[in-house]
């Protein structure tokens, strides 16, 4: 099964424009990056340059771009959604800091995760960082309310990845329970993010909450994708490791669907593999078949389209323009791309 | 060397009386108690009774009670003060859980350390959460001014932690160097307690700049004997391993002092009990002998001394009262005390 076969199990869509998010964005984010190299520094040199591998590989920025976004839709009349949206990295940059200490990963954005450079010790401590330092700027905007929107979703983030320590390899997980823990995880900083945004901007109170409704389903339709990429895309494209979560024996929605499909017929495959984690030459290509052959790719695609819908449909009572467009092809491109 | 020997090289002092303090502090401490129980909860059951393994061990309660009694001391009219001195026990819960991960100890507050009994990734997370709910809590209060005092702090410990890991081994770290490292890592957070405690008292600025300076040189004497103790005390009274910082090869006070004060007589043994540790039976033993010879702990302990003198000192612009006397007396105690 090579990814030219899968890709053509896709349904046809339109190639969504995320450059001109980008590129609405852009002089924004030149001052978010500045405010982001500048807050990381310390006298402590490990603490930027750890900082520094992780921020400096990019990433796609996501969910500072969504805090920019959030606040310019809502015609943002000061800076503060600058300082937000660095605080919102920071928090993001933290809780990755955290994950491949606690996940033993490799690989990040395309290059060796933090931890086995400068050791686990080292990127506890930087992410520590970076959590106090996303609290410092938030509180130089003077708002208690993004304050109260950050630090409550700071707390959901854990909660969620505690929860996904606990079941990973739990063959019972259901969609309920997936759901769950991706909407804490995941969904919870993006939905801050674009909330945190359009607070920083002053909207109302109805705008405030299609900007909060647009980031869960925008963050829960991205967090399925990623889900999906890794039993398609390979590590070259995607910056990490291609087949992670089933040598893991993460339970994602892809493997909950396909043990699901395959019922009666691969429970010993899905046993050993994922129950047991013994798993040998081909079982990874195996259950990729299985992924493609169950539907059950197939259907994760559609539930994160769905989702995708239902965040463009959040943004139905923003007037149309330029800044309203760009977040609607945002949540297009969360589930088209490739990567 | 018995510790009876080292108990005689102390200069009498008169025994401080602390249980004043706690007293003065009960009513306010049954409510932050019942605080931090309320706010360590959450769905995934690991979380609080992980947090509950470390907390309901105890501990001294310190950071929270300065807080407390700073805010009593500025005569405090609301109840900010709780939800502050709750935080600041998260705040510190959170960074001894990564502490103990980071150092690998084994033993905390004299029982078996959490990452010990629920792994690595949990205490990270765990520590995670609790630094969050720390900012919520902070939030509630709507005091900008302690979110931004309680913000930097934790920036600084962890700047002091990282500084820490990197010199831990530094045989040429200065007496300098340690005071930088104590004052991040350990005085911050007395300092923001206090400081915040008066803050939330709406006290006057003199007095919150003396509430601060009183809880940083308060954190500093308390480092120290921290540290001298571990050249002193044993594991059953400390709660933790005595001899922990020599086997860990921990540039301490103690340890510099005594390595300035043997040098050119006992250079082999601490290059290579700390700079290489490579240690055997007898060595502790040894170093314990020579921290008395050379008179070491009697000089670490005179400068912890001397920080509690100047903690006490900064007290001197409030009125003369029974919270004034108990401050005064925890900062004798912070140096008097043997666990």
């Amino acid at each position: 099964m090579d990814s030219a076969n899968i890709e053509t199990v896709r349904p046809p869509v339109a190639k969504p424009d995320v450059s001109a998010l980008v590129n609405l964005t852009a002089a924004d984010m030149v001052k978010v990056n500045s405010l982001i190299t500048a807050r990381m520094q310390s006298e402590v040199a490990v603490i930027p340059a750890l900082a520094d591998h992780l921020i400096a590989a990019g990433g796609k920025r996501l969910r500072p771009l969504l805090c920019v976004a959030a606040a310019r839709l809502c015609e943002v009349r000061n800076d503060n959604h600058h300082k937000l949206s660095a605080a919102v990295e920071f928090i993001h940059t933290a809780t990755l800091l955290h994950d491949d200490v606690v996940d033993s990963s490799s690989l990040r954005r395309g290059k060796v995760a933090a931890h086995l450079i400068w050791g686990a010790p080292s990127s506890v401590l930087v992410g520590d960082f970076l959590f106090a330092r996303a609290f410092e700027l938030m509180v130089e905007t003077g708002s208690l309310r993004a304050l109260d929107i950050l630090s409550k979703a700071s707390a959901v983030i854990t909660q969620g990845e505690v929860l996904q320590l606990m079941k990973a390899f739990d063959l019972n997980l259901s969609q309920a329970d997936y759901i769950e823990i991706i909407s804490s995880k995941t969904a919870a900083l993006f939905s801050a993010a674009s909330e945190s945004g359009a607070v920083a901007a002053g909207a109302s109170e109805d705008k405030i909450t299609a900007l909060y409704s647009y980031g869960l389903n925008l963050g829960l339709a991205f967090q399925i994708q990623d889900d999906v990429l890794d039993y398609q895309g390979d590590a070259a494209d995607l910056g990490k490791n291609a087949g992670d979560d089933f040598a893991e024996g993460k339970s994602t929605l892809p493997l909950i669907l396909a043990m699901q499909a395959t019922k009666g017929t691969q429970d010993a495959f899905w046993a050993r593999t994922i129950g047991e984690r013994k798993q040998q030459d081909g079982d990874f290509a195996m259950a990729q078949d299985l992924m493609v052959s169950s539907g059950a790719l197939d259907q994760a695609r559609a539930l994160a389209r769905a989702y995708a819908d239902k965040a463009r449909a959040s943004l139905s009572l923003f007037e149309p323009g330029p800044w309203r467009t760009a977040l609607e092809n945002l949540a297009l491109y969360s589930v088209d791309r490739q990567k």
